[in-house]
């Protein structure tokens, strides 16, 4: 069933992305508008799937668009909206993060230097409230002022979010707190919004878009955790690529973060400073002897029922809020 | 006049911003205020003058306000926002031109690093929308909507001008086709934003709205003209300051495009590489030998007549007509 929703729903994205790029103003400035392309995957003529990135946001507005009102299609400037939104701030996060490739190809910055980069995300940000303001042709004004409102608190957040996880690059020990402040900002609230313009876009009651958003924020929070706990013990750490784990990247995730307030042999080895690859299995197994692992996943499965709760509380009784189920499942039991 | 109507709104555009930027959602995020309270000159208890820039477009935006329906007021979020919009544009061109002082203080890249800088700048722009849903309550829905859309539409332009700008930087040379372009999008596209704001805060006719809109164009473009001219025949340059003149400084304006395009002995010198300060006095006699000068001077004309032609079509025929037309003169007629 969302497989064919999908397949139904991804041309209507694309086409309006398309379009969004291919703003009258950029006219007299070409140069601006490949750079959005390229970006977005848009350079070929049917797009290339794998430059593309996997469009969840938008299908996460669709799904609640669909599921409380029957009818995907108002959200449409909404869904592109997210995907602007999610794309401009990956432009700003690989210049902030030094990033050099993304989905398989160079990063914007890498490809045309970083004052381009910079301006090139303003640019992509400043499309995403360009579609929202359209919602007062497929929707109505009320619907294109609450959505942009949204949009507001949601980059707020996303860049309070970022601004925490820059300044902890150079702190070596983080609080839980601190980390669920992080994340709530940097995952939970664009997923969240997602739920919540498709909601509005669709005209729900109070106590559905409430429902939904929350459904969002809790399955973006869990989608996070999940994807820490993969980062320690999942498949590529599994069959050996110990370079590849979060213990030697160094990052501040929730397993790590638990080591570290336990105060047991791993937190004495964190502290010392950059753990080897040759360390990563001892240190993984120590994460499990301590707690790390048993902690990580109940946070994540309460997380994820809370989300499942929220998304009934929406009381939907639909195909949506079974495809958005599906989805949910499918997005935090996956390689697990 | 004009001087007690700063003295009257100045606090209360203060007194919006600092309202813009203590925002509920910082509560989790003070390190991200502090920066932006910061770069708009609000950290001390009284805002200190020389931190904050002359604050020209938020005033321009009460003015066209007050002309229209002889209340500033209502226009005080759309103030708020073209300055926050203004101040948002600097952290990032300070970034991408690697500009270290602004307003005789470190720049925020500076001071904080390029990340925090790239990401303070996104918040301060998410900003600026907010002050505009603002005008919900100070004016009504269909306000917040069109002036968002005037907003977008400005930082489109932003954008491409500034992409112009920056792609020019490589380039030695320039039509003089293209410098409008650029500048339009650069200077022009904001001041007309900032008049066009005033007016749909005002609730001005159509044809009001457009006369303002068109007067802020041609005075924003007139300004960069006389920008241009003061860079190569100004006070500092006068005084021999050569080091300071555009021509050392390689810039890409008007004089000197017309230099260029005119194919004589100063564009024969231009295309051999950077100007050294000593060549400062010959060249810049060339210039006016070659008729650069009478011909950055007879656009500037041209632009102003333009500016207060369409001013007057605005149809205001009050005081407010009467500062704009003071303040106009003032901006265009500085130190020449």
């Amino acid at each position: 069933m969302l497989t064919e929703f999908i397949q139904e729903v991804k041309p209507a994205i694309d086409a309006e992305l398309r379009l969004a790029v291919t703003h009258p103003e950029f006219r007299s400035y070409p140069g601006l508008e490949t750079i959005l392309r390229y970006h977005l995957g848009l350079n070929g003529n049917g797009g290339e799937a794998t430059d593309q990135g996997k469009r969840i946001r938008p299908l996460l507005v669709l799904l609640a668009g669909y599921a409380v009102s029957g009818n995907w299609q108002p959200a449409i400037p909404s869904a592109a909206a997210v995907e602007l939104l999610h794309n401009f701030s990956l432009i700003h996060d690989d210049i902030e993060d030094k990033s050099e490739i993304r989905r398989g190809r160079e990063t914007v910055w890498k490809k045309w230097g970083i004052p381009l980069a910079i301006n090139a995300g303003d640019a992509l940000y400043t499309l995403s409230y360009d579609e929202l303001n359209k919602l007062c042709k497929t929707v109505n004004e009320n619907a294109a002022y609450r959505s942009t409102q949204v949009l507001i608190d949601t980059c707020l957040h996303l860049t309070g979010g970022q601004h925490l996880d820059i300044s902890f690059e150079k702190q070596h020990i983080l609080s839980i707190d601190s980390y669920w402040d992080m994340i709530s900002g940097k995952t939970a609230a664009l997923i969240s919004a997602c739920l919540l313009l498709g909601a509005i876009a669709g005209n729900a009651s109070v106590g559905s878009e409430k429902s939904l958003a929350d459904f969002g924020r809790f399955l973006g929070l869990s989608f996070q955790v999940l994807d820490d706990w993969l980062g320690i013990w999942g498949e590529t750490q599994k069959t050996g690529k110990s370079s590849a784990s979060d213990l030697v990247l160094g990052k501040k995730t929730l397993p790590i973060l638990y080591g570290v307030e336990r105060g047991g042999r791993f937190a004495q080895r964190w502290i010392k400073g950059p753990i080897e690859s040759n360390e990563v299995p001892e240190l993984t197994d120590i994460l499990i002897d301590e707690g790390a692992q048993a902690f990580t996943e109940a946070q994540a499965e309460r997380l994820t029922e809370q989300a499942l709760r929220s998304l009934k509380a929406a009381g939907c009784k639909n195909k949506g809020e079974e495809m958005l189920n599906e989805l949910a499942l499918s997005l935090l039991k996956r390689e697990k």
